[in-house]
Protein backbone atom coordinates (compact mmCIF):
# COMPACT_ATOMS: atom_id res chain seq x y z
CA UNK A 1 0.00 0.00 0.00
CA UNK A 2 2.81 2.39 0.83
CA UNK A 3 4.55 1.17 -1.95
CA UNK A 4 2.03 2.03 -4.28
CA UNK A 5 1.51 5.40 -2.87
CA UNK A 6 4.64 6.29 -3.32
CA UNK A 7 4.68 5.23 -6.70
CA UNK A 8 1.61 7.73 -7.17
CA UNK A 9 3.36 10.40 -6.18
CA UNK A 10 6.56 9.38 -8.25
CA UNK A 11 4.07 9.27 -11.72
CA UNK A 12 2.77 12.95 -10.55
CA UNK A 13 6.00 14.46 -10.70
CA UNK A 14 6.93 12.23 -13.37
CA UNK A 15 4.06 13.86 -15.15
CA UNK A 16 4.97 17.06 -14.46
CA UNK A 17 8.26 16.70 -15.68
CA UNK A 18 6.30 15.18 -19.12
CA UNK A 19 4.72 18.65 -19.08
CA UNK A 20 7.89 21.12 -18.88
CA UNK A 21 9.28 19.09 -21.97
CA UNK A 22 5.97 19.20 -23.83
CA UNK A 23 5.55 23.17 -23.30
CA UNK A 24 9.58 23.84 -23.81
CA UNK A 25 9.23 22.00 -27.35
CA UNK A 26 6.27 23.77 -28.24
CA UNK A 27 7.73 27.06 -27.22
CA UNK A 28 10.82 26.57 -29.25
CA UNK A 29 9.00 25.25 -31.91
CA UNK A 30 6.29 28.34 -31.99
CA UNK A 31 9.57 30.54 -32.00
CA UNK A 32 11.09 28.83 -34.61
CA UNK A 33 8.02 28.76 -36.96
CA UNK A 34 7.60 32.43 -35.53
CA UNK A 35 11.44 33.48 -37.41
CA UNK A 36 10.62 31.76 -40.03
CA UNK A 37 7.65 32.08 -41.25
CA UNK A 38 7.24 28.54 -41.22
CA UNK A 39 3.61 27.43 -41.47
CA UNK A 40 3.93 23.89 -41.22
CA UNK A 41 5.84 24.09 -38.16
CA UNK A 42 3.06 26.24 -36.56
CA UNK A 43 0.16 24.20 -37.24
CA UNK A 44 2.25 21.30 -35.23
CA UNK A 45 2.55 23.27 -32.78
CA UNK A 46 -0.99 24.58 -32.41
CA UNK A 47 -2.31 20.67 -33.06
CA UNK A 48 0.45 19.08 -30.04
CA UNK A 49 -1.33 21.49 -27.86
CA UNK A 50 -3.95 18.66 -27.48
CA UNK A 51 -1.74 16.37 -25.51
CA UNK A 52 -0.22 18.85 -23.36
CA UNK A 53 -4.28 19.75 -21.92
CA UNK A 54 -4.32 16.02 -21.80
CA UNK A 55 -1.35 15.08 -19.63
CA UNK A 56 -2.77 17.96 -17.59
CA UNK A 57 -5.72 16.71 -17.17
CA UNK A 58 -3.80 13.06 -16.00
CA UNK A 59 -2.15 15.08 -13.44
CA UNK A 60 -5.77 16.28 -11.89
CA UNK A 61 -6.87 12.31 -11.82
CA UNK A 62 -4.19 11.19 -10.32
CA UNK A 63 -3.67 13.77 -7.61
CA UNK A 64 -7.61 13.18 -7.04
CA UNK A 65 -6.81 9.47 -6.48
CA UNK A 66 -4.08 9.88 -4.30
CA UNK A 67 -6.34 12.55 -2.12
CA UNK A 68 -9.62 10.30 -2.19
CA UNK A 69 -7.25 6.55 -1.94
CA UNK A 70 -4.24 7.57 0.36
CA UNK A 71 -5.29 10.85 2.38
CA UNK A 72 -2.05 12.49 2.53
CA UNK A 73 -0.61 14.75 5.12
CA UNK A 74 2.07 17.03 5.82
CA UNK A 75 4.65 16.94 2.28
CA UNK A 76 2.68 14.68 0.61
CA UNK A 77 0.04 16.79 0.72
CA UNK A 78 1.49 19.70 -0.30
CA UNK A 79 3.29 17.75 -3.42
CA UNK A 80 -0.54 16.83 -4.59
CA UNK A 81 -2.05 20.32 -3.49
CA UNK A 82 1.23 21.82 -5.45
CA UNK A 83 0.61 19.60 -8.20
CA UNK A 84 -3.05 20.40 -9.26
CA UNK A 85 -1.20 23.96 -9.26
CA UNK A 86 1.57 23.59 -11.02
CA UNK A 87 -0.33 21.53 -14.04
CA UNK A 88 -2.46 24.63 -14.34
CA UNK A 89 0.72 26.62 -14.85
CA UNK A 90 2.45 24.42 -17.10
CA UNK A 91 -1.00 24.37 -19.44
CA UNK A 92 -1.05 27.90 -19.57
CA UNK A 93 2.55 27.73 -20.75
CA UNK A 94 1.33 25.57 -23.63
CA UNK A 95 -1.56 27.97 -24.18
CA UNK A 96 1.19 30.95 -24.59
CA UNK A 97 3.23 29.02 -27.00
CA UNK A 98 0.38 28.04 -29.28
CA UNK A 99 -0.76 31.67 -29.08
CA UNK A 100 2.96 32.41 -30.70
CA UNK A 101 2.36 29.73 -33.39
CA UNK A 102 -1.17 31.48 -34.20
CA UNK A 103 0.40 34.57 -34.49
CA UNK A 104 3.23 32.95 -36.85
CA UNK A 105 0.32 31.32 -38.99
CA UNK A 106 -1.96 34.28 -38.99
CA UNK A 107 0.67 36.72 -40.73
CA UNK A 108 2.09 33.59 -42.81
CA UNK A 109 3.41 33.87 -45.54
CA UNK A 110 5.08 37.14 -43.93
CA UNK A 111 7.13 36.57 -40.91
CA UNK A 112 5.18 38.56 -37.77
CA UNK A 113 7.32 40.67 -36.75
CA UNK A 114 10.47 43.24 -38.38
CA UNK A 115 13.87 41.92 -39.77
CA UNK A 116 15.66 44.29 -36.51
CA UNK A 117 13.77 42.61 -33.93
CA UNK A 118 14.52 38.78 -35.30
CA UNK A 119 17.44 38.48 -32.60
CA UNK A 120 15.44 40.10 -29.57
CA UNK A 121 12.97 37.26 -30.40
CA UNK A 122 15.23 34.09 -30.95
CA UNK A 123 16.79 35.65 -27.36
CA UNK A 124 13.38 35.36 -25.72
CA UNK A 125 12.95 31.90 -27.51
CA UNK A 126 16.62 30.93 -25.86
CA UNK A 127 15.46 32.42 -22.59
CA UNK A 128 12.11 30.48 -22.26
CA UNK A 129 13.74 27.20 -23.43
CA UNK A 130 15.96 27.38 -20.86
CA UNK A 131 13.86 28.31 -18.30
CA UNK A 132 11.48 25.50 -18.35
CA UNK A 133 14.19 23.33 -18.60
CA UNK A 134 15.21 24.56 -15.55
CA UNK A 135 11.90 24.42 -14.14
CA UNK A 136 11.59 20.48 -15.38
CA UNK A 137 15.04 20.30 -13.15
CA UNK A 138 13.57 22.22 -9.72
CA UNK A 139 10.60 19.45 -10.21
CA UNK A 140 12.25 16.18 -10.75
CA UNK A 141 15.73 16.77 -8.38
CA UNK A 142 13.60 19.12 -5.71
CA UNK A 143 16.90 21.37 -5.58
CA UNK A 144 15.83 24.81 -5.15
CA UNK A 145 18.53 26.21 -5.58
CA UNK A 146 18.13 26.37 -8.93
CA UNK A 147 14.89 28.48 -8.57
CA UNK A 148 17.54 32.18 -8.24
CA UNK A 149 18.54 30.78 -11.44
CA UNK A 150 15.28 31.12 -12.81
CA UNK A 151 14.27 34.25 -11.37
CA UNK A 152 17.77 35.65 -12.98
CA UNK A 153 16.28 34.49 -16.09
CA UNK A 154 12.73 35.95 -16.11
CA UNK A 155 14.29 39.34 -14.83
CA UNK A 156 16.15 39.08 -18.57
CA UNK A 157 12.78 38.57 -19.96
CA UNK A 158 11.49 41.55 -18.61
CA UNK A 159 14.50 43.01 -20.00
CA UNK A 160 13.60 42.33 -23.17
CA UNK A 161 9.62 42.79 -23.07
CA UNK A 162 10.61 46.49 -21.81
CA UNK A 163 13.05 47.22 -24.53
CA UNK A 164 10.57 45.65 -27.17
CA UNK A 165 8.21 48.47 -25.58
CA UNK A 166 10.55 51.27 -26.23
CA UNK A 167 11.45 50.25 -29.65
CA UNK A 168 7.64 50.02 -30.86
CA UNK A 169 6.97 53.29 -29.19
CA UNK A 170 9.84 55.29 -30.17
CA UNK A 171 9.57 58.00 -33.40
CA UNK A 172 11.63 55.83 -35.54
CA UNK A 173 9.10 52.76 -35.41
CA UNK A 174 8.60 52.76 -39.03
CA UNK A 175 6.59 49.74 -39.14
CA UNK A 176 3.05 50.82 -38.54
CA UNK A 177 -0.01 49.78 -36.09
CA UNK A 178 -0.46 46.25 -36.91
CA UNK A 179 2.84 45.47 -36.42
CA UNK A 180 3.12 47.08 -32.97
CA UNK A 181 0.53 45.17 -31.39
CA UNK A 182 1.71 42.07 -32.94
CA UNK A 183 5.21 42.40 -31.04
CA UNK A 184 3.48 43.60 -27.98
CA UNK A 185 1.12 41.18 -28.00
CA UNK A 186 3.91 38.44 -28.56
CA UNK A 187 6.60 39.62 -26.09
CA UNK A 188 3.80 39.32 -23.39
CA UNK A 189 3.46 36.06 -24.31
CA UNK A 190 6.87 35.09 -23.62
CA UNK A 191 7.12 37.31 -20.55
CA UNK A 192 4.21 35.47 -18.97
CA UNK A 193 5.71 31.95 -20.12
CA UNK A 194 8.49 32.79 -17.60
CA UNK A 195 6.04 34.36 -14.96
CA UNK A 196 4.29 30.93 -14.85
CA UNK A 197 7.99 29.24 -14.32
CA UNK A 198 8.76 31.42 -11.77
CA UNK A 199 5.32 30.65 -9.90
CA UNK A 200 6.31 27.14 -11.05
CA UNK A 201 9.82 27.11 -9.15
CA UNK A 202 7.81 28.89 -5.86
CA UNK A 203 5.21 26.07 -5.37
CA UNK A 204 8.02 23.32 -5.55
CA UNK A 205 9.98 25.20 -2.96
CA UNK A 206 7.12 25.56 -1.04
CA UNK A 207 6.27 21.59 -1.16
CA UNK A 208 9.85 21.46 -0.19
CA UNK A 209 10.41 23.35 2.29
CA UNK A 210 7.15 24.34 3.35
CA UNK A 211 7.63 27.81 3.71
CA UNK A 212 4.40 29.70 2.56
CA UNK A 213 3.59 30.13 -1.30
CA UNK A 214 4.69 33.43 -2.44
CA UNK A 215 2.50 34.86 -5.66
CA UNK A 216 4.43 36.31 -8.56
CA UNK A 217 3.23 39.58 -8.66
CA UNK A 218 2.76 38.58 -12.62
CA UNK A 219 3.28 39.93 -15.67
CA UNK A 220 3.44 44.20 -13.97
CA UNK A 221 2.91 46.37 -16.83
CA UNK A 222 6.39 47.88 -18.26
CA UNK A 223 4.73 50.25 -20.37
CA UNK B 1 -17.24 15.53 12.81
CA UNK B 2 -20.20 14.93 9.32
CA UNK B 3 -21.49 18.75 10.75
CA UNK B 4 -17.97 20.08 10.78
CA UNK B 5 -17.12 18.56 7.50
CA UNK B 6 -20.10 20.53 5.89
CA UNK B 7 -19.85 23.08 7.38
CA UNK B 8 -15.85 23.45 6.26
CA UNK B 9 -17.38 22.67 2.37
CA UNK B 10 -20.09 25.83 3.24
CA UNK B 11 -16.83 27.67 4.33
CA UNK B 12 -14.87 26.82 1.36
CA UNK B 13 -18.30 27.92 -1.12
CA UNK B 14 -18.59 31.10 1.05
CA UNK B 15 -15.12 32.30 0.17
CA UNK B 16 -15.39 31.65 -3.45
CA UNK B 17 -18.33 33.68 -3.76
CA UNK B 18 -16.92 36.04 -1.66
CA UNK B 19 -14.03 36.32 -4.26
CA UNK B 20 -16.33 37.12 -7.26
CA UNK B 21 -17.77 39.46 -4.83
CA UNK B 22 -14.20 41.32 -4.47
CA UNK B 23 -12.75 40.94 -8.27
CA UNK B 24 -16.11 42.09 -9.73
CA UNK B 25 -15.87 45.29 -7.34
CA UNK B 26 -12.27 45.45 -8.86
CA UNK B 27 -13.09 45.43 -12.02
CA UNK B 28 -16.04 47.79 -12.01
CA UNK B 29 -13.93 50.78 -9.82
CA UNK B 30 -11.16 50.05 -12.23
CA UNK B 31 -13.23 50.83 -15.57
CA UNK B 32 -14.10 53.77 -13.82
CA UNK B 33 -10.86 54.82 -12.95
CA UNK B 34 -9.66 53.86 -16.67
CA UNK B 35 -13.07 56.10 -17.83
CA UNK B 36 -12.42 59.02 -15.54
CA UNK B 37 -8.61 59.28 -15.00
CA UNK B 38 -9.42 58.69 -11.43
CA UNK B 39 -6.12 57.89 -9.83
CA UNK B 40 -6.82 57.24 -6.14
CA UNK B 41 -9.66 55.14 -7.53
CA UNK B 42 -7.34 53.68 -9.72
CA UNK B 43 -4.67 53.19 -6.14
CA UNK B 44 -7.50 51.80 -4.40
CA UNK B 45 -7.87 49.32 -6.78
CA UNK B 46 -4.34 48.54 -6.82
CA UNK B 47 -4.02 48.10 -3.23
CA UNK B 48 -7.24 46.10 -2.69
CA UNK B 49 -5.55 42.73 -4.64
CA UNK B 50 -3.60 41.83 -1.89
CA UNK B 51 -7.12 41.16 -0.27
CA UNK B 52 -8.13 39.02 -3.33
CA UNK B 53 -5.14 36.96 -2.90
CA UNK B 54 -5.19 36.62 0.96
CA UNK B 55 -8.79 34.72 0.60
CA UNK B 56 -7.70 33.08 -2.91
CA UNK B 57 -4.36 31.77 -0.40
CA UNK B 58 -7.16 30.88 2.65
CA UNK B 59 -9.03 28.69 0.16
CA UNK B 60 -5.95 26.71 -0.42
CA UNK B 61 -5.90 26.22 3.43
CA UNK B 62 -9.17 25.10 4.00
CA UNK B 63 -9.13 22.95 0.98
CA UNK B 64 -5.82 20.97 2.15
CA UNK B 65 -7.42 20.86 5.72
CA UNK B 66 -10.26 19.29 4.52
CA UNK B 67 -8.14 16.46 2.22
CA UNK B 68 -5.99 16.17 5.30
CA UNK B 69 -8.85 15.59 7.72
CA UNK B 70 -11.99 14.20 6.08
CA UNK B 71 -10.64 11.88 2.84
CA UNK B 72 -13.07 13.26 0.85
CA UNK B 73 -14.66 11.39 -2.02
CA UNK B 74 -16.74 11.59 -5.05
CA UNK B 75 -18.56 14.92 -5.25
CA UNK B 76 -16.95 16.60 -2.17
CA UNK B 77 -13.31 15.59 -3.88
CA UNK B 78 -14.88 17.60 -7.10
CA UNK B 79 -15.86 20.02 -4.70
CA UNK B 80 -12.25 20.59 -2.85
CA UNK B 81 -10.29 19.95 -6.19
CA UNK B 82 -12.47 22.67 -8.45
CA UNK B 83 -11.70 25.10 -5.58
CA UNK B 84 -8.89 25.03 -5.75
CA UNK B 85 -8.91 25.65 -9.31
CA UNK B 86 -11.70 28.26 -9.29
CA UNK B 87 -10.05 30.59 -7.06
CA UNK B 88 -6.67 30.58 -8.77
CA UNK B 89 -8.94 31.58 -11.92
CA UNK B 90 -10.64 34.19 -9.08
CA UNK B 91 -7.48 35.54 -8.61
CA UNK B 92 -6.09 36.00 -11.73
CA UNK B 93 -9.19 37.80 -12.09
CA UNK B 94 -8.04 40.09 -9.56
CA UNK B 95 -5.05 40.46 -10.90
CA UNK B 96 -6.53 41.86 -14.61
CA UNK B 97 -8.99 44.67 -12.83
CA UNK B 98 -5.14 45.47 -11.06
CA UNK B 99 -4.07 45.43 -14.68
CA UNK B 100 -6.71 48.03 -16.19
CA UNK B 101 -6.06 50.11 -13.08
CA UNK B 102 -2.34 50.06 -13.69
CA UNK B 103 -3.47 51.48 -16.66
CA UNK B 104 -5.27 54.19 -15.82
CA UNK B 105 -2.81 55.28 -13.21
CA UNK B 106 0.53 55.09 -16.23
CA UNK B 107 -1.68 57.60 -18.58
CA UNK B 108 -2.78 59.80 -15.52
CA UNK B 109 -3.68 62.79 -15.72
CA UNK B 110 -4.52 61.78 -19.25
CA UNK B 111 -7.46 59.05 -20.11
CA UNK B 112 -5.58 56.04 -21.26
CA UNK B 113 -8.50 55.61 -23.79
CA UNK B 114 -9.55 57.91 -26.98
CA UNK B 115 -12.73 59.71 -26.09
CA UNK B 116 -15.06 57.66 -29.12
CA UNK B 117 -13.77 54.06 -27.12
CA UNK B 118 -15.36 55.16 -23.57
CA UNK B 119 -18.60 53.53 -25.11
CA UNK B 120 -17.14 49.93 -25.83
CA UNK B 121 -14.70 50.27 -22.66
CA UNK B 122 -17.74 51.11 -20.43
CA UNK B 123 -19.72 48.25 -22.06
CA UNK B 124 -17.37 45.85 -21.42
CA UNK B 125 -16.70 46.84 -17.75
CA UNK B 126 -20.06 46.09 -17.61
CA UNK B 127 -20.27 42.75 -19.36
CA UNK B 128 -17.29 41.76 -16.64
CA UNK B 129 -19.52 43.12 -13.62
CA UNK B 130 -22.62 41.07 -14.81
CA UNK B 131 -20.66 37.44 -16.03
CA UNK B 132 -18.37 38.04 -12.58
CA UNK B 133 -21.84 38.56 -10.35
CA UNK B 134 -23.91 35.57 -12.41
CA UNK B 135 -20.45 33.21 -11.77
CA UNK B 136 -21.06 34.10 -8.31
CA UNK B 137 -24.55 32.82 -8.11
CA UNK B 138 -23.37 29.67 -10.20
CA UNK B 139 -21.10 28.80 -7.17
CA UNK B 140 -23.39 29.67 -4.57
CA UNK B 141 -26.77 27.96 -6.23
CA UNK B 142 -25.28 25.60 -8.06
CA UNK B 143 -27.39 26.39 -10.58
CA UNK B 144 -25.61 25.38 -13.88
CA UNK B 145 -28.54 26.57 -15.95
CA UNK B 146 -26.64 29.92 -15.72
CA UNK B 147 -23.72 28.88 -17.65
CA UNK B 148 -25.55 29.27 -20.67
CA UNK B 149 -26.03 33.26 -19.82
CA UNK B 150 -22.50 33.10 -18.83
CA UNK B 151 -21.41 31.88 -22.43
CA UNK B 152 -23.38 34.28 -24.14
CA UNK B 153 -22.04 37.37 -22.38
CA UNK B 154 -18.41 35.72 -22.80
CA UNK B 155 -19.64 35.89 -26.62
CA UNK B 156 -20.28 39.80 -26.10
CA UNK B 157 -17.06 40.52 -24.61
CA UNK B 158 -15.31 38.64 -27.63
CA UNK B 159 -17.62 40.97 -29.88
CA UNK B 160 -16.01 44.08 -28.27
CA UNK B 161 -13.04 42.09 -28.36
CA UNK B 162 -12.73 41.64 -32.30
CA UNK B 163 -14.48 45.36 -32.75
CA UNK B 164 -11.37 47.25 -30.84
CA UNK B 165 -8.86 45.41 -32.78
CA UNK B 166 -10.98 46.46 -36.33
CA UNK B 167 -10.77 50.18 -34.77
CA UNK B 168 -7.44 50.64 -33.50
CA UNK B 169 -6.05 48.96 -37.16
CA UNK B 170 -7.99 51.01 -39.84
CA UNK B 171 -6.87 53.14 -41.75
CA UNK B 172 -8.53 56.04 -40.11
CA UNK B 173 -6.73 55.19 -36.53
CA UNK B 174 -5.37 58.83 -35.47
CA UNK B 175 -4.41 57.97 -32.09
CA UNK B 176 -1.39 56.40 -32.73
CA UNK B 177 0.90 53.55 -31.90
CA UNK B 178 1.04 54.15 -28.04
CA UNK B 179 -3.11 54.29 -27.63
CA UNK B 180 -3.24 51.52 -30.06
CA UNK B 181 -1.44 49.37 -27.56
CA UNK B 182 -3.21 50.42 -24.75
CA UNK B 183 -6.38 49.49 -26.13
CA UNK B 184 -5.07 46.21 -27.27
CA UNK B 185 -3.53 45.13 -24.06
CA UNK B 186 -6.78 46.62 -21.89
CA UNK B 187 -9.29 45.27 -24.11
CA UNK B 188 -7.46 41.97 -23.75
CA UNK B 189 -7.65 42.15 -19.75
CA UNK B 190 -11.29 42.54 -20.40
CA UNK B 191 -12.00 39.64 -22.39
CA UNK B 192 -9.58 37.21 -20.43
CA UNK B 193 -11.29 38.17 -17.00
CA UNK B 194 -14.59 36.68 -18.89
CA UNK B 195 -12.75 33.65 -19.91
CA UNK B 196 -11.38 32.94 -16.68
CA UNK B 197 -15.58 33.35 -15.52
CA UNK B 198 -16.45 30.86 -18.22
CA UNK B 199 -13.48 29.14 -17.19
CA UNK B 200 -15.25 28.77 -13.63
CA UNK B 201 -18.44 27.88 -14.58
CA UNK B 202 -17.32 25.45 -16.08
CA UNK B 203 -15.79 23.63 -13.25
CA UNK B 204 -18.69 24.32 -11.10
CA UNK B 205 -20.97 21.88 -13.95
CA UNK B 206 -18.02 19.50 -13.34
CA UNK B 207 -18.76 19.48 -9.75
CA UNK B 208 -22.19 19.54 -9.91
CA UNK B 209 -22.54 16.99 -12.78
CA UNK B 210 -19.05 14.74 -12.65
CA UNK B 211 -18.98 15.33 -16.16
CA UNK B 212 -15.23 16.08 -17.22
CA UNK B 213 -14.36 19.72 -16.87
CA UNK B 214 -13.92 20.80 -20.34
CA UNK B 215 -11.00 23.26 -20.55
CA UNK B 216 -11.74 26.83 -22.12
CA UNK B 217 -10.20 27.48 -25.59
CA UNK B 218 -8.88 30.59 -23.80
CA UNK B 219 -8.57 33.81 -25.32
CA UNK B 220 -7.62 32.91 -29.00
CA UNK B 221 -6.63 35.81 -31.09
CA UNK B 222 -9.45 37.02 -33.20
CA UNK B 223 -6.53 39.49 -34.47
Amino acid sequence: MRQEYYEQLDAISDDLVHLTRLVGSAMNLATQSLLDANLQLAESVIAADTEVDSVAAEVEAKCSEVIALQAPVATDLRIVVGALRISASLERMGDLAEHVAKQARMRYPHVAIPTELRATFAEMGGIAEVIVSKTGAVISTKDVALSADIAAHDEQMDRLHRELFTIVLSPSWSHGVEAAIDVTLLSRYYERFADHAVSVTRRVVNIVTGEPYVAVSLDDQQL
